[in-house]
């Protein structure tokens, strides 16, 4: 799971504009990886979304990951999941999305971190690194130093999260994250794409720093 | 699916019993199908409550029907699932299931049950019956009257639900439906074994008067 700069959907935060054209224009500036998460939405509507998804990610050349529902993922062809704390676990993903799927969890220390890294996650989501508008997370912030905990102690691929913008991308990276995700600084930007361009240039200069 | 008292799990509504006492007492009184349907439950504790409740129902020779969530029927080897007009579609259901399983969904007029039956339904749920304290549905009330009109339509099984208590059971029966569902007529019931057995019992009296 390589991915670098990983945006979240979320219609609530997207002034008004569709998720098509939003996430276009994220894909377009370098977003590599979608996780679709609508918290609100039925069955049938997460269906819709997620086949939308699939086809825009599909021709950007990026994953699609699915929060939650295992069965919308396999539904829809997702390149995966990713699970909560309180989710479904992690074998019962595996079991139903069958191999080469991937399957990510959200942690928030160090313990989280290892026992994910255990039970065989293909990357964890790492957060919140600041207190978030879009109430993804409620657990303390973990922050960037938190970043440097957790690389040093786990192998997999970290996705640092929660209130993330651009200043506060290269830290971030520089303590070890792979990837960044976001939310509100890309989907709640005016300019959608040129959010997703500089955000994605940071974390590239980065890791391209990065020994 | 000849199922004759479908029980619908309702934590709000069992008067802080627990959900194995409740459906414990349920099973005994004659319930052949327990359905989970907790739309509050995290992924985590739908596996739980799954868990729970197929070994109850395997114990008493009873079925287990998981609400919405296709995943969650997988994970714990429910029989089947039941789906609303705005969950995953049945064909979803029946690729992720596979064979064998049962497919269940909720109709609330004589065109939704032919669709239904068309999809390919093992048995369609018919409601409201009358208004619902549980808001299991808002749509208009169909009544025992539809129920009548549903049957002269359709030939798959018909669940009628939604408001039912002993005392409509009867009619309910005789207009066509194989079932009933009840939520708070069971598990708030004070003597959960006895209501459940009430209603077991005028079904089986009816159905046997069935020609
Ligand atoms: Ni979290």
């Amino acid at each position: 799971m390589d991915s670098r700069l990983y945006v979240i959907t979320g219609h609530a935060f997207s002034k008004g504009r569709g998720l098509e054209e939003v996430i276009s224009a994220a894909l377009r500036g370098g977003a590599d990886c979608i996780q679709l998460r609508e918290k609100d939405f039925s069955g049938r509507e997460l269906l819709e979304a997620g086949h939308l998804l699939r086809r825009l990610t599909r021709e950007a050349g990026a994953r699609l990951i699915i929060n939650d529902r295992i069965d919308v993922a396999r539904a829809v062809d997702a390149d995966g999941v990713h699970l909560g704390q309180d989710d479904l676990p992690i074998e019962v993903a595996r079991e139903m999305l069958g191999p080469g799927k991937i399957v990510g969890i959200s942690t928030h220390n160090v313990e989280e971190a290892l026992a994910a890294e255990r039970a065989g996650a293909d990357y964890i989501g790492l957060g919140p690194m600041k207190p978030t508008k879009t109430k993804l997370d409620t657990e303390p912030v973990v922050g960037p130093s938190g970043v440097l905990a957790v690389r040093q102690a786990v192998q997999v691929p970290i996705v640092a999260i929660g209130g993330i913008t651009a200043a506060d991308t290269a830290e971030i990276i520089r303590n070890g994250a792979n990837a960044v995700a976001v939310i509100s600084a890309v989907v709640g930007a005016t300019d959608v794409e040129a959010a997703a361009r500089e955000i994605r240039g940071i974390v590239d200069r980065e890791r391209g720093n990065r020994a």
